[in-house]
C-alpha cells in the first residue's frame, strides 16, 4: 500500500452539539486508514485562507481526548459563515487554496456543516476538476434544523430534539405546579426560522407523565393570529395552565414574520435603534393584554444547539460515524460527495451511511411535510413523532469535573509547538 | 410507644429542581418514626383550605417512587402563593385551618418554601399556642435564591447554580465557536431581583477549559451604564467574542430598574400594553446600537429552577435531609421552628442540620456580601466561588424513558380511590 498524505477537516456554519463527535470521527478514521497527518482549518474556510490550521495530533493525545471531544459543544476548530465566490467570479481566492493544499499534501479536504458548507465542497471539487487537482472533497452534514435534502435527517438534530423535548417537559411541569386558582399561560420559542422540525419536537414531551404542549405552531403554515386566540379562550376555559410551542419563524399569510409585529407602530428606542421582540413575548404580550391572563415567554435560545449535556446518544454516534464514512468515501477514490444518513428500519431503528453527489444536494431546503401536522396545522402527527424519537435515544455522560462538565478546548500553544499551557 | 397520628405536608412559592426530595424526605422520615397517615396538602395552604388534599400512599408505592420524586422539578403537589392574614385580621380562617387538621387528626405540620411559608409557619404556631392546640408546626427551607437568613444556603439553590454554571460554559462556548472576524457580545440574564447569588453563580463556568464570563453583575450594588459602556467598549479592543452575566433585578442608581429603561419613552403596544423588555435585551440593544457590534441576550428562564435533569446531587441529599429532620423535630417536641443547614467545613464540604426559631428568620433577605464581589463590583471573587461549588457537586441520574427523563405526577384517581389511569 502506498504511504497515503494528509487530510484537512473544517466545521462551518451554527453550532451543535455534535459537531465535534464528527470531528472525532474523521481523526479516528484518518488515522486508521493510515492516512499521515490531519489538519484542523481554524475557522473553516475563512482560517484556511488566512492560513489558521492545526496539526490536529497536538490537540487529540489518547482515547479520553476522543470522548471529550464527543462531549464538547460548538466547533471544536472554530467556525465561519463564508461563501465562496463563484469560480468565474474570483480565480486567485482558489488558486491561493489549492497553494495552502498543496503545501501542507492534502489528499483529503472534508468539510463539516450545512447547506452553506456543502455549497463550498461543490465549488472546491468543480474547481478541482476543472484545474487537474487530484485532492478529493467531501461533505459530513451537521444542522440542528434536519433541513438538508436527501439525508433521512441531519446529526445535531436529534441532541437539539432530545434537549427540546426534557426543557419542554420541565417548563410544563414548572407551570402547572404553580398553577391554582391562577390561570397562566407560557409561550416557548423555538429555533427553526422556515423548517418546524425542532418546533415539532417539542411534542416529544407528551409522554405518560406529561400532557405536553397544548398546541404547537410550525413556520410552514402560515400562522392565523384569530384562530389563535380563539383556540386559547377555548383552552381557558377547560384547564389552569396553558403551553404553546411556536417556532421562532411563523409569519402571517400576508408574509410578515410574527416576531415582527411588534414593532408595527414604529417604535424606535432612545438609541434610534428598532426595537424588535420575540415571537414569543410579542403572543404572550397579546394574550395578556386581551385575556388578561398571566403570560410568560421562554426562549430556549442557544443552549438548543449547545446543549452537550443533553445530548443524545444515537446523534453523537451517527455523527461520528458520518464523519468516519467521509474518510473511508475518499479513501476509495469518491469526490464532490456528501455522506447522508439512510433509515434503515423505524423500530427497531437502524440506520447506516450513504453517499450523494453535492451537485444534488446543496441549496435545496427540507421542511415538514403538511401530512405531518393535524388538520388545523397547529400540531405534529403521530408519524412526526415516531420519526423524532429513535433519534433523542441514549446518551454520553457527561465526564464531570467539579461538578460541571468538561470540554476539549483547542490549545493553541500545543499547536504552535510552544509548551501548552493546558498540559502542565 | 403510644400510637402516633397523622403528618401533614404542603409545598409553597416559586418551584425548585429539588422540593419533591424534600417531600421525599418528609415522608419516609415520617413513616420510619412510625406516623400514621401522611397528607399533602395540594396547592399548599391554599388548596387546604378547600380540602384539597392527598393519603401520601396512594401516590408513593415503592422505592422506584422515591428515587422519581427526588428527580422530578416543580412542585409535585402543586404550589401557591397565600399568605395568611394576621391572626387579629381574621380568625375565621384560622379556625378552619385548625377544624381541618382536627379532621384528619394531624399531629405535625410541615411546610416546605421560602420566606412566605415561613410566615405561614410562624402565624399558625403562634395561633395554635394562643388557642391551646397541640400539633406541631416546622418549615422546611426551600428557594433557588438563596436569600434566606440564618441558613448557610438553601435546597434548590444548589441545583439551580449548577445549571447555571453548566448552561454558562455551553453559551460561553456557543458563541466562542462563532467569532472569527466578527466580534459579539452574549448577555446572559440570570433569575434574582434582589440577591446575586445566581447570577454570580456564573462564575463556576471560570474553570481550566473555560474563560468563564467577562463581566458579572448583581443587583446588590448599583449599576453604573456608563462605566459598563467603558468595559465593554475596552473588552471590545482585546477580545472577539465577550460574555457578560447580568441579574434581572439589577438598577441604576437612581432605583430605577434596568429592564424598565426600554419603555422610558412610554411606548405602549397596539393593544394598549406597556411593553417591558428584559435587563439582558435591553443591554443588547443599546450595545448593538452604541458600537454596531452583533450582540445577542440569553434569558436563563424557568429552567434555572426546573432543570431537575442536572440537579446536584449534594443539593438533592440536602433536601432530602433537611425534610427528614423537620419530621425529627416535631417528634421531638419543637414547633414554631425551620430546620437550617449548617455548613461545618468546606473542603472536605461537611453540612448538618440545624433548627432555628421561625420569628428570627421570616422576611429577612440575605444578600451577597459586598466583599464577596471585586473593587468595581463587576465580578464575585474567590470566596464567593468557594462557598458555592461543594453545592453543584455530583449528581443523580435521570430516569430515563424513552429518551427523556420520568417525572412522578399526581394520581388524582388514586388519589380518591378510584381506579388509577396511571398505574393500570
Amino acid at each position: 500500500m502506498a504511504k497515503k498524505g494528509n487530510i484537512i477537516v473544517g466545521q462551518s456554519g451554527g453550532p451543535t452539539a455534535v459537531i465535534n463527535s464528527s470531528l472525532a470521527g474523521v481523526y479516528r478514521n484518518a488515522k486508521e486508514r493510515g492516512f499521515d497527518k490531519v489538519y484542523g482549518m481554524i475557522h473553516g474556510i475563512q482560517g484556511l485562507l488566512d492560513e489558521q490550521y492545526v496539526d490536529l495530533s497536538t490537540q487529540i493525545h489518547n482515547e479520553l481526548d476522543i470522548e471529550l471531544l464527543k462531549r464538547t459543544p460548538s466547533a471544536f476548530l472554530g467556525s465561519c459563515r463564508y461563501k465562496l465566490p463563484e469560480i468565474h467570479e474570483d480565480h486567485a481566492i482558489y488558486e491561493k487554496i489549492f497553494e495552502i493544499l498543496k503545501k501542507l499534501e492534502i489528499e483529503v479536504f472534508i468539510y463539516i456543516g450545512g447547506n452553506d458548507s456543502m455549497d463550498t465542497i461543490k465549488k472546491l471539487s468543480d474547481y478541482g476538476i476543472l484545474y487537474g487537482h487530484t485532492q478529493k472533497f467531501l461533505g459530513v452534514p451537521k444542522t440542528i434544523d434536519n433541513d438538508l435534502a436527501l439525508t433521512d435527517h441531519t446529526p445535531g438534530f436529534g441532541s437539539a430534539a432530545k434537549y427540546i423535548g426534557v426543557a419542554t417537559k420541565e417548563v410544563i411541569r414548572d407551570t402547572y405546579g404553580l398553577a391554582y386558582k391562577r390561570k397562566q399561560i407560557t409561550i416557548m420559542e423555538i429555533m427553526g426560522r422556515n423548517a418546524g422540525w425542532l418546533t415539532g419536537a417539542t411534542a416529544l414531551a407528551k409522554t405518560e407523565d406529561c400532557e405536553g404542549p397544548d398546541l404547537i405552531y410550525l413556520p410552514e403554515v402560515p400562522f392565523d393570529l384569530d384562530k389563535f386566540m380563539e383556540k386559547i379562550n377555548a383552552l381557558l376555559k377547560k384547564k389552569d395552565s396553558i403551553v404553546v410551542a411556536v417556532s421562532e419563524g411563523i409569519k402571517l399569510a400576508d408574509g410578515r414574520y410574527v416576531c415582527e409585529l411588534g414593532s408595527d407602530n414604529g417604535y424606535v428606542d432612545v438609541f434610534g435603534h428598532k426595537q424588535m421582540g420575540g415571537t414569543a413575548s410579542y403572543l404572550a404580550n397579546l394574550i395578556n393584554a386581551k385575556t388578561g391572563t398571566k403570560t410568560r415567554a421562554v426562549e430556549l435560545s442557544t443552549l438548543q444547539r449547545s446543549a452537550s449535556h443533553m445530548a443524545s446518544r444515537v446523534d453523537i454516534d451517527e455523527a461520528f460515524m458520518v464523519g468516519g464514512a467521509a474518510v473511508k468515501a475518499a479513501d476509495e477514490g469518491d469526490t464532490g460527495k456528501m455522506v447522508v444518513i439512510d433509515r434503515v428500519s423505524d423500530d427497531p431503528y437502524m440506520a447506516k451511511t450513504g453517499i450523494y453527489d453535492v451537485h444534488r444536494i446543496a441549496n435545496e431546503e427540507k421542511l415538514v411535510p403538511r401530512n405531518w401536522m393535524n388538520k388545523e396545522a397547529d400540531y405534529v402527527t403521530e408519524e412526526f413523532v415516531d420519526y423524532v424519537q429513535p433519534l433523542i435515544q441514549g446518551d454520553y455522560q457527561p465526564m464531570m469535573v467539579n461538578g460541571l462538565p468538561r470540554h476539549l478546548v483547542l490549545d493553541l500553544d500545543a499547536a504552535s509547538g510552544k509548551k501548552s499551557r493546558k498540559r502542565k
